[in-house]
C-alpha cells in the first residue's frame, strides 16, 4: 500500500476531493499546514510598505491506496490542483505504507485500505 | 523504528492516550484532522433539510516504536478506539522510519525513540 | 529523497526556518501538534492546586530533501532547535520516499524537490 500525500492550495481542496471520489478513492485525511515551496513566500504591501509572508496557507491532502491505484490518484490530484498560478501550485508525495489496520473489524492488509 | 498513525474519533483520544502509557509508549504526537474513510460523511438533517458532511472532525495520534513493540501498541489502539458503531471507527497504519535523533543530545536510533 | 520530520518547541520555529533557509532548503510545511515525549507532560500550579498538562503544544515542521542532503540538514535543525532546557527538545524522524511530483509542470524525482 501507499500514502499518497498531496499539499495544495486551500482553493482546490473541493475540486480534489470531488476528484478523488470520483476515482474510487472514499477514503481522505485533510489537515491544515502553513507551508511554501521554492517560491519562499509572497511579498504583500499594506499601507505602502512591503512585508514577506513566508508562510502560507496550504491544505494537505493524504490517502492510503493499493500499489496499482497511485498512477490514476496522482493523474487526478495534478489535473484537479492546479490554479494556473507559475509558482506555488504544490507537490505530491508517495511513502510506503508496510501495514494498514481496520480498528473496527482488525482486519489487516490491501481490504482494510 | 516504526511509526504507528492512528486516526480515531475524538471521543477515543483520552482512553488511547491511558492506553498507550499502560504499554509504555510515553512519546505521542497527537493533531486534529479532517477526513472520512469508506462511509464517505454522514447526513445531517437541519430543519428539515438534509444534508452531507463530508469530512468529520477526527485526530490523528502518532507514536514512534521500536520494532518489536508494534504489535502490543496497534493492539492496545484497537482495544481502546472503537466507540460500538457500525462505521467510522478509524484505521491504523505502519511505516517504517529509518533514522531518529534525540535533539537535546544528539544520539540516533532506538535509544532515541 | 527522505522526508525530515522535527518536532520541536513552538518558540524555536523561527530560528530553525533561518536555519534551514541558509543550508539551501526552500521547501517547508509546518503545522502545529501537541505532544510529549518520555518527559510525560509538565505540573503546573495553579491557585495552590497542583495539575498535570500531559499534552504539550509543539511545531511539526516538515521537509523533503535529496538523501545527500539529509546529514546537514539534520545537524542546522539540531543547532537551532535546542532552548538549554533538560527535556522536551524534541526529536527528528527521517522517512524514505518513493516518489515527488510537481504538481505544476508533472515532473516527477529529484529535480521536483
Amino acid at each position: 500500500m501507499k500514502h499518497i500525500k498531496a499539499v495544495i492550495k486551500p482553493e482546490k481542496l473541493e475540486d480534489v476531493k470531488v476528484a478523488l471520489k470520483n476515482v474510487g478513492c472514499y477514503g481522505v485525511m485533510v489537515k491544515e499546514i502553513e507551508g511554501h515551496g521554492q517560491q519562499g513566500g509572497i511579498v504583500q504591501q499594506w499601507r505602502g510598505e512591503k512585508f514577506e509572508l513566508d508562510l502560507l496557507p496550504k491544505i494537505s491532502i493524504d490517502v492510503v491506496v493499493k500499489d496499482d491505484e497511485v498512477d490514476k490518484i496522482v493523474q487526478a490530484i495534478i489535473s484537479n490542483a492546479k490554479t494556473g498560478s507559475d509558482k506555488g501550485e504544490g507537490k505530491i508525495f508517495v511513502y510506503n505504507v508496510e501495514s494498514v489496520i481496520r480498528i473496527r473489524t482488525g482486519e489487516e492488509g490491501e481490504s482494510a485500505v
